[in-house]
């Protein structure tokens, strides 16, 4: 199985812009580490960023894979067009944000991409990234 | 006359995103349909589609025809930034989607752009373009 | 095929009132425009005006037809009444403006009728209904 | 004791609109069931329907009875005017409705209605009715 | 000058229905103390009710008067078709109302026709009509 | 049959809190009459009143009946823990209020439950369990 | 009698500024035109302005007289504290406007001070002054 | 390390309640799944149910553990009390839910817990828990 | 004369839980000085705490004292039931917090307990529970 | 210690200003109580009354004390300058109000002056005042 | 060319008022630096303070001048009766804020006087006021 | 020192859009125009202009400079990806807009990047920037 993972706007700037919530590391550096653990789980990963939405849209109506990991950024909260590429893919795509989006400013709390997403990983740092690839390890082990 | 038909993000799908909702066929089907009854009506059509807003932008900005027909997709719920690219030049635009937008999503229920288009054509599938055409062969007989 | 167009409030006052926003014609002479379309496109049209929106409703219900364009005033905006006498109906309705509702003020905007309708036309004059016509006789050379 | 039973805009519709929400009786078919269930409590009921909400008015301004059924219909959300008829009159007013509105679309949930009536009965098909008799049954035999 | 005095839904129960509300006169009562003040003023009066909206879009889109007081009833607060007919006819229209609308429930705080009118006048009862016919007096002895 | 009568918090204060708008008598003395009715109409009623929500929820969990009867006190405007409750069995439920709830203050009107019942009984104190009752005899009746 | 008449911020300012909203004469000018009025009618008038809220409480708080006329200015839209001052007096209050409020800005159609008044005149220009006046005249009358 | 499982209300219906929402397992066999997971992590877990707000609250006020995994059910849409539970106490809290709540009623959407949680997983099924899980190994590592 | 203190969700954790907001003193030490105090001021105190709203609202049914002092923690912004149980019990019931509630997060902002008690002491620590103390004894000095 | 009590507009009305709210004595009589307690305290206290806001501000900068007690009428639910006063100082600010201002209009719920303050005291009538003091007296002698 | 600068409510508290959000120097100090730059650019400016909002309303109708620069303080959300001051001149009036409005607490964010401004200009400390004057001295070098 | 002028969508039409609300010079000449003025100041500075959100989030993202005089056109009423990108770098950005945006349509009330800016200038049309500038002077010269 491979799976797509998609950062949009800003974060590329990881481990540069405002540490005390995004974190210390680089989103090369966590991109490795998602790898890492890719490998253990017999799991192929690509990556994906950018800051323009309709390439995001673009990259989503490509995917050659068996899931999608999204981190829309800013997006999630305004895009509807990034919510209509997610539906507009058998793909499953699984929401994942590395600060808690609900802990956060009240514009953050609502994401108009969950809707129509598997489900959602919200304020694991790196961790939220892994976690989905554990969940779709289990979800391959499963059928 | 001629007649440019704007397609904004994921309009690209058409046929392979959702069809209980859009319908069937291709976008390139579709637009060879336009052009046929374009033909018929003596009018000339030309296509764009995009999935980045500031290409459709621009390519309303540029615009050099005596009409455009604009299907913003999702942006139609949210850029204000296509709003201000029709308000910004003197070409009549007609606002056309697929589905009823307005039978929809709550939050498919409000254009940002109507406000500064000539009209609203919604949910008559590729129709949608073909009645906005028809109105622009009726306009210009009227003059 | 016979179409039913049907004429809620104040549209009996059409070219008398307004006729910045609704244009100089009366509604007798708009309808004098669509027979003639109608029997270009080979269809059979039917007027009804009422300022009741009671007899709106039954006019609906008591409907012999193969489609219903309906401009239902400023009833639009609040009779759910009118909704649900489309909803009863099996025959498929069109809801049309004269002006584009969504240009206007805040509580033009919203149709309640709109949910139950197959599509809506809005802000092109009389050719709102007559682009309703050309819609009816595509689907009729659809099926 | 004499019943007045008031059905409102589409009610009449009954059996022939979406059986699947209203059911597939019709409203004659059920008024012959409530005036059996009416005559087993000894009481007698008349019966009003019309599309129109001024004649509705009129039919509770004038009422000479013991109680009124109302299913007001879609006027329910919306027609003030109705609930200003309901005050008007000294007779007790039960408001019904076939389905639960409280179960269906958001502007179904508010009744403008309720708050000058006696109770609200809502989601029991034709027992609504009959329920709401039973009640004015229980009253009469209260005092 | 003729002025016609349009009185709404359940108008016609004044006297009869809330007392506390509206006062204990009759319509008809009010009626003669109107026209008593406008032979003294030297003005022509007319009047007209009706429960049924539709009516009185009839009846001001038929007035031949210098001025229209308009007492809506509980239409004040929803029907936009009454306030398109208002906009339809240039003759002023002053709207009235028995109790100050403002001090009761929430829902009669706003007026959906005010918007069109030439002033309001609220909360005087009878004298709320007779006030307004003042003021097309002082008006017309401005001309 | 069997029917379970189900009271939440402060229902137990009935004849004693606010007789002006819940009555007089004790909960226990309406048991009786419901139980002297259910004889008559050969029924059997179980009842069940609680303080605690989640003591409802089990009620409502652990019931092995033909209909519940639910007067959720005021968990009816917030309990969604009591409306999965109901969605999570197969019995039909009937909501009940002893005060008509959508004339009483803004924060009694919404009901969290009832968008998951069968439907909703509201407004005639003691008749409103006997009316639940009287509708599972007639469904009894029906199959 | 003797009828106060009270003038709210700006009104000083009244036939310079915005004469196509407020009119062309001087605050002086219509006074004189109202205590002509009055002395038809045998009223008594006083007239107070002022730009400082505190002084138009001050003002209502110690009126010695039948009855007051106020136009509050913009403190009509947001001063409860105007609206204490009309409340913590037993003289009835006429609220009066210039313009009709409910024909401007969203933010002029919400009266705080409407509910404690007596009643409502907006849109007449000076004769919103001079109605109110009138109604003073009757209501003595009547007794 | 010790991770306490807490499940609310209705929770204890898994695998009988609504299975096209929350699946056909019961809670008893998705907690042998979490155990044999945490077993392979070597964690140790602790598994609690309630119906009853105050018994959750007291379980996480008592907690002895090195995280707390909480599926509050339906109160997680109101329990504020809850969420004070969670600011108590220093153990960090993930909060989960089988269904992804972003994508189901309105109501669903908010958590006001969310915002006290070091996150959110949501729509993954048993796998949310897992995952939780998982993300507490993670952190035990990095440390 | 005796007084009820009731103390609702959490607030048996005080003294542990984020001291920076409801101070370092448990609820034991402060129960030992609202005692001193009640002593002095010759008042008889009882002291309830629990974390289940259905066994705060059975401890307010059974008060048997000439007054509460409640502060119901998380509960007073949600709990119609706690407020229900207020109203059915003739005991004036004083309604307290240790912070500020109106300068914290919105939520607790709106208390759904304050419509029905005497009044509110909000903010200062321990001494809310005081000066509600010295309240009931200038009332009882009053008598 | 010195505390200085402040009251806003209208307050000079107590006694005289709907005593079925705010009581029968006067500002004056209120104040020679709360005179008389703070010198049993061993408090001395200032007062200052305006219905003018930038004296209260003015009052607010310039006060020399060890304690505010702010009553601010109604300014309190607009008067974000009184905020601002409250803020610029930094001597404490007790807010007080002699009625319940959560139990009255919805507008008297909200006060944008409570989240600067320290506390506030809300429906004690004038032992709001002497509450306030107390406050004072026990912080005074913590230090 | 003369500049009228208006300060409001609290201003006058500059420098010793929280410096963290309004800088460290008085407003004496701030007027000085103004003074000393349109000394430079050629202007003369006149000063005003009060917390009175009469009193600005005042200032502002009085002005003889070229420019106001107006920094309304916390009149600026709510005091709809300065924005009329403002349109009932012809004087160009520029809204300045020491600290970014739209950066604070959501209050803030609203200007009711931005609306009749010419501009605004938030967030610079006295940069604020001079940016202002330089704007007038550039459209006084333009003309 | 070095500042960059971004300009966001549709900005690149000045000159030729809505002369009346933007003005008639063009971008380019507006550039010329802050650059000699810049000169004057000793400034430096560098222009950017696209449609794309994407390449102005990339813009700021890789900005070597003293600080940004950011115009994000319409992107400014729902970009929170150019918000996110704005604090995610130190630099200190201006916010400007040639027409007032709190003087036109509601939607452009609102900025969700102000929030993250140092300041705002808005309603000053060339010289919004040109202001933007001298505020970077005076900072400079500040330190």
């Amino acid at each position: 199985m491979k799976i797509l993972i998609i950062n949009g706007p800003n974060l590329n700037m990881l481990g540069k812009r405002e540490p005390g919530i995004y974190g210390g590391e680089t989103l090369e550096k966590i991109n490795r580490e998602i790898e890492a653990r890719a490998e253990i789980l017999g799991i192929g990963v690509d990556f994906f960023q950018s800051n323009i939405e309709g390439e995001i849209i673009g990259c989503i109506q490509g995917a050659q894979c068996g899931g999608i990991i999204l981190n829309a950024g800013a997006l999630t909260h305004y895009s509807y067009a990034v919510r209509d590429a997610v539906s507009s893919v058998d793909t499953p795509v699984v929401e994942v944000h590395l600060s808690n989006i609900h802990a956060r400013e009240e514009f953050r709390h609502k994401s108009v991409i969950s809707g129509v997403c598997a489900g959602q990983i919200s304020g694991f740092g790196k961790y939220s990234y892994i976690l989905a690839l554990e969940y779709f390890k289990y979800k391959l082990e499963e059928n």
